[in-house]
């Protein structure tokens, strides 16, 4: 019974919605892996669906990639938004969007290698389109807090884009290099603890560095 | 006249020199051609050497670059030694080991991503190999400088792995993700002005932070 109604209910959907399945199979099959490179028979059986509508779809693996970057990164950027139009200051701001930042990696833990994959290897195109839908925004707006912060002389004055380049690196470097993270310090996997006690780290060295105050020192 | 006196200097040279021609030829190739993947026989010509020499002194070209990266590790770590032996504290040492990290990645542009597609991709014993060689040493100095000057009072507490991973994401950002620097900031190529701009912002960042000091806000 249960069976029959859920193939009913399946095959009643709006076509569309394979198009979905395969995006979010895309994105679970490559956070249980913990790699990127998983065939794209994998997907297709988790999404439970013919393998050829990828190629429908998206014109190919490299398409659904995409598409699944392309719609965590709209999450991500929604999310920047309502932070934006919150009334705190813009030091506080760049500090909540940068603590967004690490949660969206921990989220998508595919998302860092694969945006670098697809800019790297992918074809021109795609690097441009990745550039337009996330890199840019996101500096723009990263700029556009930098400046604010350092009119209001919340900020130091610093070169916006080099910053936030470094801050994002600082952000990243967890979930980039796992081998690092599994070989030198043990640790297989990121669980929540161990995201929140690296986002503490990340935002106590951004906004206040290394060096204790001065005038705490003994 | 020349060109004889050059290849009977060649003829006479001890044969292990081979071996350091194509580790030198390995190193310009991948500077030159701005990524590490780069054929086998370009490294050859370049270092002037029947291509059969990477098997025999290497095993192959994962062998070659192996020993590439320990000759640049070797080198760097070779520089943290004598820093470790200057006569200043924790905290200023700890700024100039990073500054060194900057300068090291300027130095070798394919050694970041050399390091980490050995890792990622190679055999497990290369992983292991690496990480002995060079990100454990690192990780355990820079442990001891954390301890050291959290101890005399002029490191923040930090759980110094957490903070020496995000340290190093900051160092390495500009360098690892060349298509961002290109398509969203109109950078081709890193020069020494902006290496030197990109070692100030990211020192300053890790040292001071990005909020101003409460003291000198108005």
């Amino acid at each position: 019974m249960a069976g029959e109604a859920k193939s009913k209910a399946r095959a009643a959907a709006p076509r569309a919605s394979a198009r979905e399945l395969l995006i979010d199979a895309a994105g679970a099959v490559m956070s249980e892996a913990q790699t990127i490179d998983v065939p794209l028979t994998d997907i297709a059986a988790r999404a439970d669906v013919n393998v050829a509508l990828v190629s429908y779809y998206f014109g190919g693996k490299d398409g659904l990639l995409l598409a699944l970057a392309k719609r965590d990164a709209k999450t991500a950027l929604g999310e920047l938004d309502r932070l934006l139009s919150l009334n705190i200051g813009p030091a506080e701001k760049l500090r909540r969007h940068l603590g967004g930042v690490i949660k969206t990696f921990f989220r998508y833990p595919y998302l860092y290698r694969l945006l670098a994959a697809l800019m790297r290897d992918g074809t021109a195109e795609n690097a441009r389109e990745i550039a337009q839908f996330f890199a840019e925004p996101l500096a723009k707006t990263a700029k556009e807090l930098m400046e604010a912060g350092i009119a209001d002389g919340s900020i130091r004055k610093f070169e916006p884009g080099l910053f936030y380049m470094a801050a994002l690196g600082a952000c990243e470097q967890i979930f980039a290099n796992r081998t690092i993270l599994k070989v030198v310090h043990g640790i297989e996997d990121i669980d929540e603890d161990l995201q929140r006690r690296y986002a503490n780290v990340v935002l106590e060295m951004l906004t206040r560095g290394y060096l204790t105050d001065p005038e705490t020192r003994d």
